[in-house]
């Protein structure tokens, strides 16, 4: 009844991003033992730890803290693309609508995006062949790279395989493309697929991962490439003004994150109980293939003021309206979430 | 028979590009009566007369005389672009494909291609509304430019009507957008309707035409648009290096120009007597509306040098081969060309 | 005797720079303790209250953290200029020499920079007008901007007086120019001086102020300025990849840092001892107005191997040797430094 | 008598620059029968023809024509810097002060301004080296290329000797340096040596050279340099959209303008004969070189005034007003604008 919601003012569930997530106790303990150094003079040691720890997990040489998952894939760009070259990604990529045109401000990048002619998320071999094929004269545009991005969240944190990933990157590769890949939530593709981290990056130049998202780290992600790269990076980074000093604190957080990549599994699974809920409740939902669930809704900001109205919160993408299930909302949260909107009329695309 | 054909070396008849036209003896005596002067210094009189003709016909305040259409697209996305900011053209548009990325390396703006829904070059009004509705948060991608392309030149010479270019204006508008057209060919498109060029321009910010295409001047295109960005365009001009000192001596073969664009009838009669021969001939070929044929074909290569080998040359686009007819190829030539071409076997997509 | 130095394994006394400088018990403690949220989406409570704090400390509207002062800076200058604008600066400033040219590629400014016609780091007013009267025609270079450092740390970690400050600011604006000061270390200016920040950026559009030089923080500087200028600033932040999730832990460093502005009276006086102990050793050495020793020396590397031999560590910075006195040197060490030193032989210019 | 003059309207004596020279008769006809082609796609005959003179003139496997010298020096740039690299100029160079800043905003490139430590115009090999010394740590800017101007126009046409020339680029390419050479009036160096062009660009890497001033072309400059750089920076030129048609006409121009090298040797005199007339006059007037006459003045807006009054156009640069002879400009001229000078008080610093 809506008397006792005003009553009881119940809590708000967050399931905007598993970017909200928060340092629990055991990781606020961590960053507060770190033992740091000056990064931009030194090289702090737990930042190199970190950076160690993770160029092993994703098979690459070595590895390079960023701000930020934008800073890890702006770097990627700057260290690949010459003026005005092409790359290519899959529409609604994270570098295509979420990085506010930095690719081409600041890395002199022409995006092209790719169809999902293989279902959401997924382009096709066919594609990037085609377009990739720029041997043309001295006067035309040329296509250097092609970012791949696993999971893709625009599209519902959809998972690209092993095999289709190998796939991608042969092709790229035999047109001479470099190969980028946006693995902000590589994390939970590994989980969801049951194999190693490094078995979704293989082939590639670089790969950026992302230590706070569902990992619950504040700040931080990862960008791991061959050492040559990694060390151009550095610099690029230090361009930006993403050296950070006794960075150490931060990446004591991020080890600690990555001993939680299993529980990620949790969350694939509240994930499935919240689009199991929400398609009895007779919404329209993708099936989650991981930690986001996307709903196709005709109206995106009426859902969400009805959503806030019940205390339950989530965000427009094109397309819709969408979940994700994070390591700040147990499960049970999910039932609570569940309940509150069918309470609610349900709302058909 | 092969030999004859190698005994007489025909004359190539070139259809790759209306770019290859010449100055006829007409325009060199324009030229080289030019009165001139330091255009960086004190603006050149006939260059100030091209650039006052040039802005009446296009019904804009001002224009501005520059080296290529390449720079005169160039100018204006640098004037509506800040850092990073989206902006839409149709897929294929020449700002995309034709100008090596410079839109994003120079003016920083994040290409997005819209679809050609409404046929061949032609995009709707709903994909420009929805693009454009970007009224998010502060770190979300802004839309701030359409750009229209009138002819298309790689959808085969296709005409925007004065209706449909004022939807899609209107459209622009309402969603905040600015827009730039470019009309390289919008001579044509004027030809093709019987409609003066400043009623296919109605509504825009900037115009570009080109004067050494179908007009046959050897160098050069104009930008128009309100004073304030015109005056603003000729110190971009002068950064990237395209302002010239006795530009005269080019301007008076543009002056000349404008009083050819009723010629372009003529080419586009040809362009439709080649296609309805091709396709006699068995060829797919689309209708042109103007003064490009585009052929879909298999094998682009194959064909370029089947024609090549019967002295007839055309360029690869995006999606087969393009013949583009112009005022130096005259209609006798298109028979020659369609006979040549018969001697050799269809090519079928 | 070296025996000895040996045996002892003397511990590192690291005068390189302020940057080296650890959070200590109290700020890990607050540290682990923040409050947080997702600054990106929501703005990070502590984030927020540590803006507000800085804002008000410097006399802005509002505030922006920011990972480094190289990206404060960055983002100032991206805010202030356009395409190949010109700024001035004292020469050897930071965002000349310290910042990878990044004012260039990333902000497309020209930096012009200024004599010490007033002393080491000091600028004359009548250099600023004369450089900035650019009331030329629309071909002409555009001056919009002038950088001040306070201090200044290449030259030694300089003083500019309220009076004197005022002076270039109000020449600046006569002129048509914004000004940025670059504050990293205006928390010792103000010490130094007695009186508050603010009243060492009067007049400035925006200051940069670092919290973790002198001031201990592990990681962050603050960009202020007036409130739609740090709103577009925190689009740039995004652009760039300086946007952070759970920015709070590193914000309570940054507030409890602000606590110990007037500590620096210490490494001031340290500065003071160091530099008479190093003139009564025959060097020559600059009088420190704050935290910064600067000892011409006729071969930086040849002095820095000396001092490593002994345990001290400095940097090379032009025109000689550079030592900073910081809050993890404690008074005795400068003795220690010193003893050290002294069975060394004195390098002279 | 003033009243005289109004009378007589004395035809304006220009020596404002030699940019203002217009195409005499002999070269208009040389345009007006020029052959040309498509230059984009086929490379115009008359173009190569020009471009392959030139790049024997100056000792260069190739060479590229550009509409202006401006876009000469910024595909220069272009092609030798990286993101932010530092460049080394002399103070005063045109990239430095008249190209509005496309050095930074279009090449990403860092300025460092060198004194004038050996006279007018003139750099020091220590100055060089001592800036171009830059093996430092991963995070310090980078010096990559060193910026020749020969003649110097803003120190008054000053001429740097084989010698120093030789001594220079020695310098630059002993610290790993790259070396452009700014030869707009290389021309009118080598008359005034004596020695081949080429043996002022002895051993740098890229030289770009203007036929639109001195020479009277009306339009273009050309840049030089190996054939892999100038094939990269056809497509440079592309991009900035100084690809031009039927370029051909203009070629033509600058052919012709080939053969006039040797009438700057009156040009020199004139400038000699003005410095001489003025310095008679009691002007303080810097001793010509070229055909440059350099006249410190106390206010550049007042003489500018007083001399337009009398028929005489010259223009202000920094530290005085600068009169340029050229060959729009006959020897009778001369003593007509000092006969008119004199009549009007001398301008003392």
């Amino acid at each position: 009844m809506w008397c006792d919601r005003i009553v009881t003012t119940p809590r708000t569930i967050d399931l905007r991003s598993d970017t909200v997530t928060q340092p629990d106790e055991t990781m606020r303990i961590a960053m507060s033992a770190a033992e740091v150094g000056d990064d931009v003079l030194d090289h702090d040691p737990t930042m190199r730890r970190l950076e160690e720890q993770v160029a092993g997990l994703v098979g690459m040489e070595a590895a390079l803290w960023v701000p930020s998952g934008t800073m890890g894939n702006l770097i990627a760009l700057v260290l690949h693309l010459r003026r005005g070259d092409r790359f290519l990604a899959a529409r609604g990529s994270h570098v295509l609508e979420s990085e506010l045109g930095s690719a081409a401000w600041l890395a002199g990048g022409m995006p092209h995006p790719l169809e999902w002619s293989g279902g959401p998320g997924r382009i096709s071999v066919e594609d990037v062949r085609s377009m990739a094929s720029s041997s043309g004269p001295y006067y035309a545009l040329r296509t250097r790279l092609l970012c791949l991005e696993n999971t893709h969240n625009f599209a519902g944190g959809t998972v690209t395989q092993p095999d289709e990933h190998a796939r991608l990157v042969a092709a790229a590769r035999e047109a001479g493309l470099r190969v980028h890949l946006d693995g902000a939530r590589l994390w939970n593709a590994s989980v969801a697929l049951g194999v190693p981290p490094a078995a979704l990056a293989v082939g590639v130049d670089t790969v950026q991962v992302c230590l706070s998202k569902g990992l619950g780290a504040p700040v931080g992600s990862v960008l791991a490439g061959p050492s040559t790269l990694v060390a151009e990076g550095r610099r690029v980074r230090k361009m930006l003004g993403g050296g950070v000093r006794q960075g150490g604190v931060l990446a004591a957080a991020g080890i600690l994150a990555l001993e939680r990549v299993d529980d990620l599994a949790v969350d694939h699974a509240n994930a499935k109980s919240l689009a199991d809920g929400l398609t009895e409740l007779g919404w329209e939902v993708r099936r989650p293939e991981t930690n986001i669930v996307l709903a196709p809704v005709p109206d995106a900001q009426v859902t969400l003021a009805m959503l806030a109205g019940v205390g339950v919160r989530a965000v427009a993408v094109p397309g819709g309206v969408r979940f994700v299930t994070h390591r700040d909302v147990p499960t049970a949260d999910i039932g609570e979430a569940l309940r509150r909107i069918s309470a609610e009329r349900p709302v058909r695309v």
